[in-house]
């Protein structure tokens, strides 16, 4: 327990990957309303939207419009995904988008082919190309991540060699164009972690670059999120991607289906950190507040936790009074 | 890690929490079901159903028959609950009811009184009664529980040395009496435990009873169900309580009633336990066929994960075929 963190960095994803999720289209301004509701949690980053094709994600077609609606806080990071040039550009074009630089790296050929038409191999190169835009752009580099870091649905298991040679990898590419790489993420995108799995590779990352934040992108596809996270919160991990009310999943997805839970639930986590005296810079009772707003605006039940319970707050309130 | 059990012991309590707590009455041919596919995975024993007023509780109002239509696997306990000397008569005569003796403490005067309508010392005097009529009964007593050990709505907070001198007390008076009392249980009835809570409380009933086997009967109200498991178990704590598919409470329950979530959720932490290689007996895929019988009964989507995602089996059968 020595090594918990004395506070705790949430990167919240929950507008993103629910809108994003969902068959029907929100209106704007409902997605507008809960990034402004998360903007006020005390969160320092939200992932608004997506700059991709809206053939592909309809949901996703008025991502400037979205971004010109939102009413901005100052000291909060409002970001978004690209995955092409084009989608940069378009990102570029739009006031108020944080543009560092965001590269993702493959464990898997198989799931690469799938989600990227390449393999591992030429997913790096096609991050040497982007280190390059970013340079010529004048921008920093906020992360690496490696996806499917723990185990594909593809490939089976995935030996920890892997996406630590990846991160590694990436270190050095930057460090060759003399940038910098602040963050390296181990991304579980298919939900194969485990608390063993989870320490074990932290622990790789850390001895291969130890002067490197590591954070954490977990899905809670097989319960196992919160286990997890603690797991990580004992190696000293600070640095987690999560969404409010559990969203970027549907639970009610068909059996078998990977996307069956979303990322880790932002509230749940804080509220874990809390009771256990991590800080995380996050108003909780805020937090629940948008995660409800999440629900009412879906319009179905969402699986996060704590905000169909309540906090501990009142109760504690209510016997100190 | 290095203090991991070997194997975990789960005791299944969703047949009963999972129809007790809805409204409506479910086919009696379909909560038998649902009992003998649970007894078909490997889970030593599972709690049926009460034997309670069937004005209260309307749900259970045919336990009796329940008992009498389950087709019963050796080896399983058939486990059910009463709360006074009426229910145990019935359990008492009805054929195939493990009649092994439960106890239960309270730390909250407050809550006792809602839920006994008694202080908790006064209940220290009814499980005297209780202890002398499951001797004269000839019965052995299975586990003594200590309710809202980490926390209750009504008190707010409770220091960890009120349930652990509930539980000191109850061996005690076992011990007075010659009786043998093989488990001890804290129970986070109300959804308050935190992993340090958990850790603080099993070390220190370790210490006043270090050779009583230490139970957990844990609720998943905040989201914290699987951290609080996994710091059990590193404790080395091998028994659980638990619910297939998460049954027990409604997800969809209003906001801040503490029934707005089950306990913890027995296929998924029975994956986390084979995931970390801590043995349980159990048959993971047939527990998921059997939270999907659950979830096909209820008629709604219920909380567990794995069940929704599937196991990692078939993944990795198909990278090894």
């Amino acid at each position: 327990m020595s090594d918990l963190p004395k506070c705790v960095e949430f990167h919240e994803e929950g507008p993103r990957e629910g809108f994003q999720i969902e068959p029907r289209i929100y209106p704007l301004t409902q997605r507008a309303a809960l990034v402004e509701a998360l903007a006020e949690t005390g969160l320092k980053a939200v992932q608004v939207a997506s700059f991709v094709s809206p053939k592909a994600v309809p949901q996703m077609a008025d991502t400037e419009a979205l971004f010109a609606a939102i009413k901005r806080r100052p000291g909060v990071r409002y970001e978004a995904v690209w995955l092409n040039e084009q989608g940069f550009h378009r990102a570029s074009a739009t006031p108020g988008v944080d543009l560092s630089g965001k590269i993702s790296l493959y464990t898997s050929d198989a799931f690469a082919k799938r989600n990227n038409n390449c393999t591992a191999a030429e997913m790096r190169d096609r991050v040497l190309r982007w280190l390059d835009l970013y340079s010529e752009a004048g921008l920093t580099i906020d992360r690496a991540l490696v996806m499917t870091a723990f185990g594909c649905n593809y490939e089976g298991e995935i030996a920890p060699e892997r996406p630590v040679a990846e991160l590694v990898w990436a270190h050095r590419a930057c460090a060759e164009r003399g940038i910098r790489l602040p963050k390296v993420y181990l991304a579980d995108t298919m939900g194969w972690a485990n608390p063993q799995s989870v320490r074990r590779l932290v622990g790789m990352v850390r001895d291969a670059l130890p002067d490197t934040r590591v954070g954490l992108h977990l899905h809670d596809t097989r319960g196992l999120g919160p286990a997890n996270v603690l797991a990580a919160l004992e190696m000293g991990v600070d640095l987690f991607d999560s969404s409010v009310a559990g969203l970027g999943g549907c639970p009610f997805a068909g059996h078998g289906d990977s996307r069956g839970a979303g990322n880790i639930c932002t509230e749940d986590m804080v509220f874990l950190c809390h009771e256990m005296g991590i800080e995380t810079g996050i108003d909780l009772e805020k937090l629940i507040e948008a995660a409800r707003l999440a629900e009412r605006i879906i319009g179905r039940p969402l699986s996060g936790r704590i905000m169909h319970a309540g906090s501990l707050s009142t109760y504690r309130m209510r016997r100190a009074a």
